[in-house]
């Protein structure tokens, strides 16, 4: 049996995998950081073994809460995604599988590479009225990928959406991918009317060198890009100063900052309550726009949750709430489950990316039906 | 150049294709019927050649208003189809079009085979908690296929979806192909969300032999299915009596009838208001229903249409009313344009089968919003 | 349990289906002919049942031998056909099978609709250096339809590619899928040098009325297509009318006639080595042909076949013979079986759709190696 | 304007880029070696503009003669590669270009990424018949992915494939692509016989580091793995010990080793006739095979080549001859052009890889043709 995590997104230390039934394996750090979560490793040579994999330093990971009721997903042809029995006791995350194959993958959750990141963003940019934009670069000297998506004029709600900060949380690129195939089909009436009234900025992926390096929460040099809002700078977190820049340039009338949650089994939204500038109408809009998010998707919800800020407990730190505060707009975190959907469990998959996608997808119903609002 | 018909729903006679700027066409009247307007052929041999279709006894078609503003459909691979140039003078209808290759289809609106009714019934029920039923024979001996989505339990709401009454009208079922693909994807929550307090009893093809032969609105004995629900027959009527019988058998809470309409470029709901049971309750649901419609696609409209009918006003002949006084239901007729949809205009395609589609998916979310309400 | 066959190349009669144990069926003639073999009829009503469906005129069929060892196929999607037990004992073919839905179909062999003809013509008819021709009419209206594939200059050799005269033998059509596709690859460097040489004349089907009415080996008007070489007429037998004075038109260098063998469990060609002008030119490009094929595709074989003909043996109204003896050039009879191929068998399906097309693509290797040698 | 390189085979170092038409790049050199000749980049912010690349240190590439009647390729989409003007003069290699979109990629050949690679290896790895095998880690701690293919007994030949020794030799795995593709496909009857009588051991990545990091010719650590087949190491070459030690184990009967030819236009085969061990048997294989991969697949040639190495000139430390010698058996080098054959030019793509693929699903004819012949 080998185990092997050198490619994109891999992140696994093998201490001994001797003994199919007592696999030592560790999460590595984020560089330069003391975040860890974010695993996915290769088994090669174990086909009907029972294997144990014992993730040995799972209680330092970051979030304690996020291996409770939690099951490891794996794939033999790194496409469907499947749960496996997964357990956390003694400070030890524990996956115990039996593969069918010589060659299977494992991860936190379904991986989202680099290329299949660079296909999208090359496919979307192909669409009528799309236009690419190139953001900076990354430390790693990656591209930072903004899509305009509508003609900029004036008079249009200006509608960001960005994805990602927190490398690990792939669910949020899969989301990505059912929001831009909705809104980039010519012939989907939502999408066509919403062009009328609107210019979107999205940028799916807003820490491509945590996610290539197979971090959970950080940039190349351990910098935790939601909480860099309020200091962005080139040399630390050129990610987040580049897309400000661009939003002071572009205005902001609405966004969304799209991660996943390591503890919560829901789908659910955190608003900006917390900022200085709150108001009625964006507090109106907040909860109108949750409202409508829970009747196009029964899978988001708003019973589960962060709970509501309180006030002037902001953290301009924060995407969310630097938007808000610094463009007085609709502003919110949009949070997803590394486990699954406790309202609508799928034993099989947990939450996946074909549900990430169709949230994705519904998103625009709610949007449609506030566009006219939105300033 | 020649000129042909002798396909599933194929219908012109042809008195002269010497000239290709002057062929002389008439469409085929549904049989034992005095009803045409459809019409679906093939011209092969005119590459490079401008041709100029004329279809001389249009001014005896069933509706005189479907060809003001109206453009035929072409198609060189029978998939995507476009509109040509067309124009109603002096009681002809002239399609003026310079066909690319030696091989090329010319059609009412695009149509759907038989053999695409069989895939797409066959692809179906395979779906998980899809049943097939046989409901009995058409005259032509062609079966009737309904589909039964979901366990059958007394609490639950009985939802019925028919379709294509008037075979001529090939953009119901194209409808119907978009809302069973969204129905019975695994992964779609409000497919999930109405399947655990919804049946769906789905007839996606209520006129078989009228399909195959080319009709505009008749059976193969000349029957306007959606003039027969309240003398329904076996042997002038089967395909409204097997409906009829298991309506009765099952129950109704719901029921929308697709079709298309000649002469309104615009997608709308006829309701049931003149039956002689109707209540505020019915009224106001189907009030919601075209509200919550708009919503979901804005393909959809409330402002142009039929017009309310008048109290006392019901023809009980039609599926709607019928439905509607019988099972004390909400009971709605969807109409989509053979033109385009004048408020959205698609200078290529005009109203197509992948809007149908989109327009059919969007139809359950009206229908969770009221699901509770339904009974 | 109901039983249909009211669809394109269905044919079924049913005398009793009260009885899923015992189904009582016949299969229908070729109208104003004595030949019938072909069946294709759908079973709705019948999941989990154990069914067995009683063929009673099967002693009158065209080919007795046909049923020995033969398996019938199913479908519950109408794209993936497997072989159910099937027996001949006492004049009566018995098919048994205890269906998992309750809508699924049974046939001779996978059926190949005139739909799917007409999407196969339709989309060859858009390939680059490809000029579709209209023949002429058959007795039921369908067009005869000719592909002409590559420049026709004085140079090229003249191959033509037929199928389907038997109507019944729809494992011809399958052939022509893989053919085509393989021809009109423009990346296939075989393809690209043969039509550098070679202009290629393809009738995918030559009776369209047999095939829509589920005939087995006759025409519209019970004409055996492979028996009227010699005096085919209008009014009798248009197809090969055309298709002779075509021939005539262009020459003919090579002749394939593609067929289907009720009897024989093997790929195999008939020569026309019965002609009055066989000569040892023709006898050579003959054997080579055969021999380069069984190289190309292991799935064809010389070893069974119906043997050689007797000089001076040959029939002048089969195509084959024909146009050996009209155009001096190597015409050869490919027949397949509806069987399986008992030198490779597979038990799931038998001989199948996907190696009629593999055989179909691997025709151009042998031809390749010939063109040079053919005039 | 920007450059980048900072994804799956990058390799660009960004001079200047602030006069479109006068941008200055250079090669970077492989790691630990003086090889450089492989470019990919993406370029961003340069639509409509007239964009001239130079590669300003293109006289110092590995083979000069590569530059000659070389066109580079571009893609937006990173599917779909096309030629665009490239020359070369006073020593820099000249690209000119107006791209259309805002985002666009260029490289020496159509890239192939070590994830479409995981894709390909998990895909095959659930054939019928496939074992996958892990055969050590390279340096940079990549798999060696071995696939092994039908059960293995010591009556059956043992045939080895490997490709992509030079890692920038890209082709080389698109050959793989259409290989495998056609070996696995269950209804190839060349494949099922040959599967009878062959065990096939495929390695379609030998140099996974050298991929990723988008060398020409070596591996992490500088070294050409096609020189250290006599002297293979774990820390210097452990792709070819690993390799190595399993064709002992398991035996060589006939070796391709897959590359491509920076310099010729052509597609071709380097036998080994200067091993020591040389016979007249292996002479006649080498030429039995080459003879009939012309005739299997036009695109292959023998006239164009390295010429027939000297009795006694091995070079022990190629794979080719290292196997020929060590197995006394058929081995051979195959090499495809970076540039497009010369003998059947395609102005838009030059040699592609959907080009490789046929050639590599040919393969399997010469190869089905001496199977019995190779021991």
């Amino acid at each position: 049996m080998n185990i092997s995590s050198a490619f994109d997104s891999g992140n696994i230390i093998c201490d001994s995998c001797d003994d199919p039934s007592n696999v030592q394996l560790r999460i590595r750090v984020d560089n330069e950081s003391h975040f860890f979560q974010w695993f996915h490793f290769r088994v090669t040579g174990a086909a009907d073994q029972a294997c144990c994999f014992h993730l040995t330093n799972a209680s330092e990971a970051a979030y304690l809460e996020g291996w409770d009721d939690y099951q490891a997903v794996a794939s033999y042809d790194r496409d469907h995604w499947f749960r496996v029995p997964t357990s956390y006791d003694d400070g030890v995350l524990k996956i115990e599988h039996e593969p069918a194959l010589d060659s299977v993958w494992y991860a936190y959750f379904a991986p989202y590479s680099m290329e299949r990141h660079l296909d999208l963003v090359a496919t979307a940019a192909q669409g009528d009225g799309v236009r690419y934009e190139h953001l900076g670069h990354t430390l790693d000297g990656q591209d930072m990928d903004l899509l305009v998506i509508g003609e900029e004029t004036p008079d249009k709600r200006k509608c960001w959406f960005i994805a990602r900060q927190h490398p690990g949380e792939t669910m949020a690129e899969w989301w990505m991918e059912g929001f831009l195939d909705r809104l980039l089909d010519a012939d989907e009436p939502i999408a066509r009317e919403l062009l009328k009234k609107a210019v979107f900025y999205v940028v799916p992926n807003m820490n491509p060198d945590g996610s290539r390096r197979g971090h959970l929460r950080t940039n190349a040099v351990g910098v935790n890009l939601n909480r860099a809002w309020s200091d962005a700078s080139t040399d630390q977190s050129p990610e987040v100063f580049f897309v400000k820049q661009r939003m002071k340039q572009a205005g902001v009338d609405f966004a969304l900052d799209v991660h996943g949650d390591e503890a919560l089994p829901y789908n659910f939204i955190a608003g900006a309550e917390g900022v200085g500038g709150w108001t009625a109408r964006l507090d109106q809009l907040t909860e109108a726009f949750k409202s409508m998010y829970v009747t196009a998707n029964p899978d988001f919800q708003t019973e589960f949750g962060y709970g509501r800020d309180e006030p002037g407990s902001s953290d301009l730190r924060k995407a969310t709430d630097y938007i808000a505060e610094t463009f007085d707009c609709l502003s919110m975190t949009l949070e997803m489950p590394f486990k699954d959907n406790a309202n609508a469990p799928d034993e099989i998959t947990g939450w996946s990316p074909a549900r990430c996608r169709l949230l994705g997808a519904s998103v625009l119903d709610p949007l449609y039906r506030l566009i006219d609002d939105l300033r």
